[in-house]
C-alpha cells in the first residue's frame, strides 16, 4: 500500500491541439447514458459546454471511427488529469462527451474550484493529450488495450455506479462514478470476463485459515465457470487468484495503478500467469502509481463489475469493509465468510454481518452461488424486451414485480407486505429485477422502469 | 445422552385416593392462565371435567393451603405419569386444575387414546400419588423443593410456551407446553435467577475454540450480574457454567432428569458448585432418567425461561440447533457465535445464521447484552400499568406501538412501513412490547393487548 518510487510516465513530445468536441450516439451495451442523462444533455449549456457543436447532444458517446479515437484519447487524458470516478468529470462527459470535457478542463472553464485547481496542477506538469498519445502507443507495444463505453467489450454492470451515493462524515463521496475507460492486459473480452464473476477479497495480513478458505472457494467457483475477481494484493487476494488459476479457471485482477507494473511487485509471477489465463485491468493510465487513495477508488469497480462480492477476512474498518459498503450500496450480494471471534482478521467480517441486515454469511462456494447464481444465469441469457424478460422471471421475482405500483414508488417493506414475501427475498429479487431493467431505484423507493410498463 | 441404568424411583407405599378437584384462583406472576384460557374454562365440560366441583373454574390454580399441597402433589404425579410439556395434560390442568386432571388420567377418562395408553402403562407400574408423596418427602431430605405456578418464585417467562407452535414433519410438536412444576436445588429464588439470564449452550464435542469462547462469554455475562443458564452437558454447557462460577456469578443448570442425580455424572464436582452458587432445576421428578427425548423437551425451558440464548458451537441438526428453533419460535433473541467455516462444530451455527433472518451473530458478551440488555433492564423494573409501561418505552418501541392498529392486526412488515423502521428493529421492539404486555401475537399478525388500549 506504500507508494511506488518509480516516476509516472512523463508527457510525450509532439503534442497537438484537439478542438473537436465529443460526439453523440448511444450504446445499449454500456448502459450509459441512461434516459435521465439524455434528457439532462438537452438542457442549455449552463456549464459552458457548446451544445451546438457538431456531434454533441446524445450523452457523449462517439459516433464515427475518428470520434472514437478522439474519445479514447480524451478519456485517457482525463484520467491522467483527474482521478477516475470524479462526479463532476463523469457528469460533464455524459453531457458533452470526453473530448469537450477535456477542453473544458484544460481551459479551466469550470465552476468547481477544487477540480479546476487539481486539473491545473496536473496540466502544469505536462500536456494531457501528448501524455495520452504516448501512453496509447506504449500500451500497444506492451499488449495493453484501452476499452471505452462504446466498445462492444465494455462491462455493462459498472454503469450502476452512476447511482452510487456514499456519504462519509456527512460529505458525499466524490469518486464513485463509473470509469471513463479501462486499461486491459489479457486475451479475454472484458465483458465476458466479468459477466459470470464473483469478487473474492480480504485482508493482506490474512491468516492460514483465511488464505485456505479463499483458495478453496476460488477454486470451486472457477471450476464451475465463474471468474474470480480480486485486487492482486498479498493475502486473501493472492490466494483467491491462485485458487482460480489452480482450477484452470478465469481470474481478473483490478489494479489501482498502471497495468504495466502490477502492484505489489512481490506478486509478479502471479500477475504473469493471470495475464495468460485472465485479465489485468485498471482505470489508471500506464505509469500511474498505486497511491493509497486509489485503492479506495478502485474498490468501487470490484463491487460494481461483479455479480457479488465475498469478503474472506477483514480487519475492522479495512479496505475490504470499505469495498463491502460499496457492494451493499449497489444492492449487490454482499457475502461474508465468518471466522473465529478470537481472530482480529475476522473482526471486520463479523462487524459487516452484525451491522448490515442484507449482508449474508457464506461458508462455501455453494453458498456463494446460491446468492449470485441466479443473477449470473439470468444475465448469461441476455433479455431482449420486457415480455421476454417478464417470462424469464422466477415466481418470487414475478410477485415482487407485480407488487410495484404502475405509478409512483413503493418501499421494499411495502413490496414485501404486498407480495407476501419476506423482506430479504424482496431485496434479492429487486436486485435481479433492477439488473433486468424492469425496476429502477429512486430516492423515495422502487418504481417500474419506463419500458417495463 | 445415553440412558442411565439406575432404575426410576419406585412407587411409594401407603397410597391414598384424592378425589378433590383442582381449585380456582389466578396468579399474575405466573402469567397463566391467560384471558383466553379463563374463558375456555367457563365452557361446558366437554372433556368430562366436572365444572360444578367445589373450587374449580378459574384455570386450575389452588386457592387454599390444602389446595396448594394437593396441587403440588398432583403436578409431581402428573409429570411421573406423562412427559412434561404435553399439550393435552397442560390444557386440562389449565381448565380444571392439576388434581382433577390427575383423577381423569388415572380413571382413563380421556378422548386422546395415545395419552390414555401412556398414562395407563405408567399407572400399571405404580401408584402415581404414592410416588409423588415419596418423592416430595425424599426431596425435602435432599434439599430439593418443588416450585409450582402459584408460588411467588415461579418464573413468569415460561408462560410464553403456552403459545409455542412447532411443526416437525407436518405434525405439531406435542411436548411444547409450559412446565407443570420445577424441582429445584439451590438457595436462589427461581424467578430471580431467571430474570436477568442468558442461556449459553452448544456442542458436547466442542473444540478448544468453542470452550474458550463459551467460558469467556459466560464469565463476562456473570461478571455483569447476568445469570448464565445451560444444560450441564460436557463441552460448551460445562464451559459456560464454569465461566460464570469463575466470575463469582450465578449459573443455573436445567436438567432432563431428576435433580438428585445430575447428568452427566462426570460433571458431579461442577454440579456441587452450581448448587452452592446457583440452581439445578428440572421438570422431571426425582429418579427420572436422562432419556434421549427428554433433552429435546428440556430445551424449550432453556429457550423460554431466559432473556435470550447464545449458541457457541453446534453440529448440523444438533440439540443446540433444536434449542435455537424454539428460541426463534418464541421471538426471543437468538444469538449465534460464528467460527471457522472449516470446523464441523460451527456448521450448525452458520446454518442457523444463514437460515434465519432473525438470528443474530454475536462475538462477545457486549454483543449479547446489546441484544438482551434492554429487555433485562426493562423487566428488572416491573411495570405497574399501561401508562407507566408506555412511558418507559424507548423511542423506537413507542413508534412501533403507535403503528399497531387500535382494531385488528398488522404484520411486522406493515408495522415497519408504518413506523418508518427496518424490519429487524420492529421485530426486536415487538418482542419487548410483547414482554411488557402491550401487544399480543395473533395468528394473523400483531394486535394491541386489551389493557394497552
Amino acid at each position: 500500500m506504500t507508494t511506488n518510487p518509480e516516476p509516472e510516465l512523463g508527457p510525450a513530445p509532439g503534442a497537438e491541439k484537439h478542438a473537436h468536441a465529443g460526439s453523440a450516439g448511444t450504446n445499449d451495451k454500456s448502459g450509459e447514458p441512461r434516459a435521465e442523462d439524455r434528457s439532462r444533455a438537452g438542457r442549455p449549456g449552463a456549464i459552458g459546454m457548446g451544445e451546438g457543436d457538431a456531434g454533441v447532444g446524445g450523452g457523449g458517446l462517439p459516433r464515427t471511427s475518428t470520434d472514437r479515437d478522439e474519445d479514447r484519447l480524451a478519456r485517457v487524458a482525463l484520467t491522467w488529469l483527474v482521478e477516475p470516478g470524479n462526479r463532476t468529470v463523469w457528469g460533464l462527459v455524459q453531457q458533452g462527451g470526453a473530448a469537450a470535457t477535456l477542453d473544458l478542463l484544460l481551459r479551466g472553464d469550470l465552476p468547481d474550484g477544487r477540480l479546476r485547481a487539481a486539473a491545473a496542477a496536473r496540466a502544469a506538469v505536462g500536456d494531457a493529450r501528448r501524455f495520452a498519445e504516448a501512453a496509447l502507443r506504449r500500451g500497444e507495444k506492451l499488449g495493453a488495450r484501452v476499452v471505452v463505453p462504446s466498445d462492444p467489450e465494455w462491462p455493462g454492470r459498472v454503469a450502476d455506479l452512476a447511482r452510487l451515493e456514499l456519504r462519509t462524515g456527512g460529505r458525499v463521496n466524490q469518486d464513485t462514478r463509473p470509469p471513463l475507460c479501462f486499461w486491459v492486459r489479457g486475451g479475454l473480452p472484458l465483458d465476458e470476463a466479468f459477466e459470470r464473476s464473483v469478487a473474492v477479497v480480504g485482508a493482506r495480513a490474512a491468516t492460514g485459515y483465511g488464505t485456505h478458505v479463499a483458495g478453496e472457494m476460488a477454486y470451486a467457483l472457477a471450476d464451475r465457470g465463474w471468474t474470480v475477481v480480486s485486487g492482486g494484493a498479498f493475502g486473501i487476494d493472492a490466494a483467491a487468484h491462485r485458487g482460480a488459476l489452480a482450477a484452470g479457471g478465469r481470474t481478473v485482477t483490478v489494479l489501482a495503478c498502471g497495468v504495466e507494473r502490477p502492484y505489489p511487485a512481490g506478486n509478479v509471477a502471479l500477475f504473469e500467469r493471470i495475464v495468460e489465463c485472465g485479465l489485468i485491468v485498471s482505470e489508471w493510465p500506464l505509469g500511474a502509481e498505486p497511491l493509497r487513495h486509489r485503492f479506495l477508488i478502485r474498490n468501487r469497480v470490484i463491487a460494481a463489475a461483479t455479480a457479488g462480492t465475498v469478503v474472506v477476512e477483514a480487519a475492522a474498518r479495512s479496505g475490504a469493509t470499505q469495498t463491502m459498503s460499496r457492494v451493499l450500496a449497489l444492492s449487490r450480494p454482499a457475502l461474508v465468510v465468518p471466522g473465529p471471534v478470537t481472530s482480529a482478521m475476522s473482526v471486520g467480517c463479523h462487524a459487516i454481518l452484525r451491522g448490515n441486515p442484507y449482508a449474508r454469511l457464506v461458508t462455501s462456494a455453494d453458498d456463494v452461488l446460491e446468492e449470485v447464481g441466479r443473477i449470473g444465469e439470468y444475465l448469461s441469457e441476455r433479455p431482449r424486451g420486457p415480455d421476454r424478460r417478464r417470462d424469464a422471471l422466477d415466481e418470487e421475482s414475478a410477485l415482487v414485480l407485480e407488487a410495484v405500483p404502475r405509478r409512483g414508488t413503493s418501499t421494499p417493506e411495502e413490496l414485501a407486505a404486498a407480495a407476501g414475501l419476506d423482506l430479504r427475498t424482496v431485496l434479492r429479487r429487486l436486485s435481479l429485477l433492477e439488473l433486468a431493467g424492469l425496476v429502477v431505484r429512486r430516492e423515495d423507493g422502487i418504481a417500474l422502469a419506463l419500458d417495463a410498463l
